[in-house]
């Protein structure tokens, strides 16, 4: 196969390390000065939002948190903590809660939702987006995106924003919680992976082939511990939503973020979304220096496809054209611009789509439905037989437009995860909106350059008008005396309440589980569970159901407190924090494991479970379930050191487990968690 | 209460009924005459349609139907009947199958049936409009609507072609299956009830009051045995799409169709669709004289609600103005026109919905939303606040757009029964677009006529235009040559074979019931269990859950045959086929009833299950559910009588049981059914 962009190999495998030793020495210098030193775009964005912690990649930092956003699936369980934590105001500059995601509304649960978080956004003072007015994070770009802010998102494309010149980042709800109540951000300090663009995109390439260029060089982890600060006269050539779809697509190289300078392209953006007056300039200096250098030359460019079934999956088009396809699929917020609609409107104009080709547009926004409405592309959409949807997330987090069995589907969305989009066995590839509309009129995966000769179509020539239909008219503004009460449809419940732990522990051990235990066997994701995202005593019925049906039952029967024992690896797999709060409503306290996942652990210590760890693999294995454990000393034994004494009652037994918190750990996890340490004592 | 309407209270309770006895005997008569008779266009329709029978209402009769219509939450049980059938051609003028019911695509079950039903039209011949081409009803008018024709639809607003000076019935997907292979549809002869309609409509007020007038006199059965048959001066005002809307809604009513002359206003709408050439008039004669007789003077008409939870439920929408809305919902087969959307457009321009407010609007066809989008009006909706979503039936028939908790929905679809929405306490309430985008703009119930005082809004002028963007490049057309093969994905699965009664049938009562068993006790709905209606094998394990969980293991195990002993009304409820073909796949061959429900016992017949009533009450109370039963003679005894012999091996008693059937039922049910029956022997 011929790779299509030459580059130099010594740069793919891992980029060049520059001056690592030296950059965090100077950066560490910088704390102690006031006056700005040389650096990049990220460096400077960090310095200004440092509440603590030293530049040097690796280590824990503690950033201040300017604005938030919250999309409805994450964003009823950030409120719900709100509550709990009996927050009255917000400390954060701007937060908005979007209704993106769960738009379908197959009964009353999806609605339920949207009232209580339009409540909640009025009783704390947050902008409310709602149902139809569009996808958060181009939305958020559009009427907030300010350059040198920071962005917490419980959305893990909140990173998109960085097309501002901002630092966004996405996180858990429960950090989103703490944002927006004023607390600090933590995360380690990232290298900074500078990526200079030259030259100019081909016709028929876009933004999206420049992302996808990137995924095929370092695949999905690629980017993991690095923030990606795109520079260099190619940016020139990038508007600020161009830019939006190649920085929305860092999560999918696991970059913590990707930033872009505020330059002019910032500056029109701005000016033709009527806030001329809120640019503010940002640039790398001159002589900044990354941790990570890197080239693309845009002209070498070709058009390029993810194929089933990773984002990293990536190959020229031309590898797999012919393809027969049931679906072109254009929309979300991985190509979210007005051009990503308007050119291939104009690519299909006055053409048809074959019958057997469902050919599916998810605009982005009321505002760009106007105006792609106003200019024509959106009667041409139609008449060439698109199916337009409402404005939103809708097939690309699997809400609707699933495509057959086993039949390929082309997408702009961000992610072709097997089984993302409701079907289990499908073929989802990943690519522009121009390979999307181009593949759509032939019924199979086509090369955009081969309409010319095929159809005799142009590429369509296309300039970013300086002004277009701004519609902010269905944002609602946060009430200038935020209160009021929640309002909780029947599938909305508050948080349950947290205990402080007692001196100590005694319960059954009412589940023992082997190696490698997920986060899906302790609390599963599925369309039957996900709907009660945000009712945990609902949800909790769930709980270990996938290891023994009946669990809830038994835990009922038991309640308060038990424990669990789990093997190696305990809480692998996805983020949920459901899995540490549904247990805790049904009463578990403790858990003793041979060790755990990272984000599991941290959760139970969030959510008020202590997580002991098996001194002694050979504890582990002398434990059966049912036998009843004696915790005797727990509260104190933490406070004094990693030991914590352990009794099995039934087999008469006492062994030594131990927990590897720090002491602030120690402190959240023995008051009941975050939100009770939260709390005013 | 004030009434809002004036009419003669003995014409409201049963109308009148005129010369019965004379016209029956006069249609006897005509059956032996090939010259017409002065009479209705019901009766003219019929007459040029009927194979057998007498025009004497009550009787059955036989149609020849010449169209057929299905959509895809019915039409894959009818294509795979017709391939139990094993129909080689068949021999309707036209059928077309229609993608509206199941358009969210969640997983691969709904684009599999699509992709199937695509390959039945191909093989069979049968136009396909094909998922985003629009909503059923309004598309047949518009593209195959041809006076004087039957159209028979697995549909129960089929009754809308009626509009167009048709004869159109909704049936069970059998009946279609049968009509497409040529076989005439029986029917009970209605009775003609005429309905004169004098003067104009006024302002803000539209087809959508007339009907829910009718509603509001005659309830939801006042229609049950009739054909509504419009005619008068009023009919010069309202257009083939107005009338559309009434007769979709006759259905409510209970009709078995409403039927409209053509006159100069089919032939403008036919000449509007480019197809000027297929009008043909069809009128009542002067004399024509009708069973049942009625007025109502448009001019008194006022804007009409229907209340929940029923269409019945109507008051003048004063009676219930103020009321806070939660949505406003615009579309549907029962307001289609493109009137429907335009009215609401430029009553809405210019205006702002309150966030608060849910507007939705289903467009009907890609047509139409071609043609709002040239004539403007779709940027007006969504510079209002729409959302605006892919065409089809989308909520109207619960798929999505659900209403939060026991919040207000107005909508102008043509049913409220409750839960319909998918939200269990859901309040939906039936209007006129009028009123529906009237209470958008305000966010309560609002009669429209009060916007000329609160907003200054006129009453839109609207004249319908006689050229439009007539688009049906997206329906395919037979193939000049059908065939091939037919593309079943993993949830579509052919009919089980059905066998030729044995002589004599043994085996163990599975189940026994009490009375008034439903067919939702048999064979439940629901959104776990509707997915699968074209996978009898996996809808199977649903039979019985709702009696006994674990059923379907006890009769997996056990085997054909086994029979189900029932109490009095056996079967009540839904008309659903699956209720008789899935138990008939598990293995039952034979049921024994104190009595039956009619529709459910004629499927036992068409599905090849044995329906036999105890002769002695005492009988049934004798049996135990488990107790062996044998029918010694069954074939012999059905052949000669209705007495059938029953002997309880179990207790070693016997007795007679009795069957209610026609030789022709029993010939039928004998061969297994009415799909063994069709085939050529």
């Amino acid at each position: 196969m011929d790779r299509p962009v030459s580059f130099s190999p010594t740069l793919v495998a891992v980029g060049i390390r520059v001056g690592l030793c030296e950059c965090a020495t100077r950066i560490k210098k910088t704390l102690t000065v006031s006056s700005p030193m040389p650096g990049t775009v990220t460096e400077k964005l960090i310095e200004d939002h440092l509440v603590d912690g030293q530049l040097e990649p690796g280590e824990e930092i503690a950033l201040e948190i300017d604005q938030t956003l919250t999309q409805d699936a994450t964003g009823t369980m950030v409120m719900l903590e709100l509550e709990a934590m009996n927050i009255e105001h917000l400390e954060s500059e701007l937060s908005a809660q979007y209704v993106d995601h769960n738009l379908i509304q197959e009964d009353n649960k999806n609605p339920d939702d949207h009232l209580f978080l339009n409540s909640a956004c009025e009783k704390w003072g947050v902008w409310f987006s709602p149902a139809g007015n569009g996808v958060s994070h181009p939305v958020h770009q559009e009427r907030f995106g300010v350059p040198g802010k920071t962005l917490l998102g419980s959305d893990s494309h909140t990173p998109a924003a960085g097309a501002m010149g901002m630092l966004a980042i996405g996180s858990g709800g429960l950090d989103i919680a703490m944002a927006m109540a004023g607390e600090p951000y933590h995360v380690n300090m990232p290298e900074v992976w500078g990526v200079e663009l030259r030259g100019e995109l081909p016709d028929w390439c876009s933004a999206k082939d420049v992302i996808l260029e990137m995924l095929r060089r370092h695949d999905v982890d690629g980017g993991v511990g690095r923030v990606i600060e795109y520079h260099g006269p190619g940016l020139d050539t990038l508007t600020a939503m161009d830019r939006h779809v190649i920085a929305n697509m860092g999560t999918e190289l696991g970059a913590t973020s990707t930033v872009f300078p505020a330059d002019d392209a910032v500056k029109e953006f701005l000016a033709q979304q009527q806030r001329a007056d809120e640019f503010r300039p940002l640039h790398a200096d001159d002589d900044a220096e990354y941790h990570v250098i890197e080239t693309i030359h845009l002209d070498e460019i070709e058009p390029l496809i993810a194929k089933p079934s990773s984002p990293g999956n990536v190959v020229p088009v031309t590898d797999v054209q012919g393809e027969d396809i049931y679906q072109a699929y254009i929309g979300s917020s991985a190509n979210p611009g007005l051009r990503d609609f308007a050119v291939p409107a104009m690519i299909v104009k006055g053409e048809r789509v074959p019958s057997a080709v469902s050919f599916d547009v998810n605009p982005t926004s009321r505002q760009m439905l106007e105006n792609l409405t106003e200019m024509g592309h959106l009667g041409e959409l139609y008449a060439s037989g698109a199916r337009v949807h409402q404005a939103g997330c809708n097939g690309c987090i699997g809400m609707g437009q699933a495509p057959a069995s086993g039949r390929n589907s082309l997408r702009t969305v961000p992610r072709n995860f097997p089984g993302r989009t409701g079907t289990r066995e499908d073929s989802v590839f990943l690519c522009s909106p121009e390979t999307a509309a181009a593949s759509a009129l032939t019924g199979q995966i086509t090369d955009p350059r081969a309409l010319e000769e095929t159809h005799g179509i142009e590429y369509p020539e296309w300039s970013e008008p300086q002004e277009i239909i701004v519609d902010e008219s269905a944002l609602s503004p946060p009430p200038e005396t935020p209160g009021g009460e929640l309002e909780k449809g029947p599938n909305v419940k508050s948080l349950p309440e947290f205990e402080r732990v007692s001196d100590a522990i005694t319960g059954p051990v009412l589940m023992k589980v082997g190696d490698d235990i997920s986060t899906d066997e302790i609390m599963p994701a599925g369309s039957d569970v996900l709907p009660y995202r945000s009712n945990i005593p609902r949800i909790s019925e769930w709980v270990f159901d996938q290891v023994e049906q009946g669990f809830y039952e038994r835990a009922q029967e038991q309640g308060a407190p038990w424990l669990v024992v789990g093997g190696s690896n305990y809480g692998q797999g996805s983020s949920r924090e459901h899995a540490a709060l549904a247990p805790y409503y049904l009463g578990m306290r403790a858990a003793l494991a041979v060790s755990y996942a990272r984000i599991h652990w941290q959760n139970l210590v969030n959510f008020g479970i202590v997580p002991l760890e098996f001194t002694d693999r050979g504890d582990y294995e002398e434990i059966d379930q049912g036998d009843t454990l004696e915790l005797p000393d727990v509260r104190e034994e933490m406070q004094n050191g990693s030991e914590v004494t352990v009794r099995n009652a039934t087999q008469n037994t006492t062994f030594s487990a131990e927990h590897s918190l720090s002491p602030r750990q120690v402190e959240i996890v023995l008051q009941g968690g975050l939100i009770e340490d939260f709390k005013p004592s």
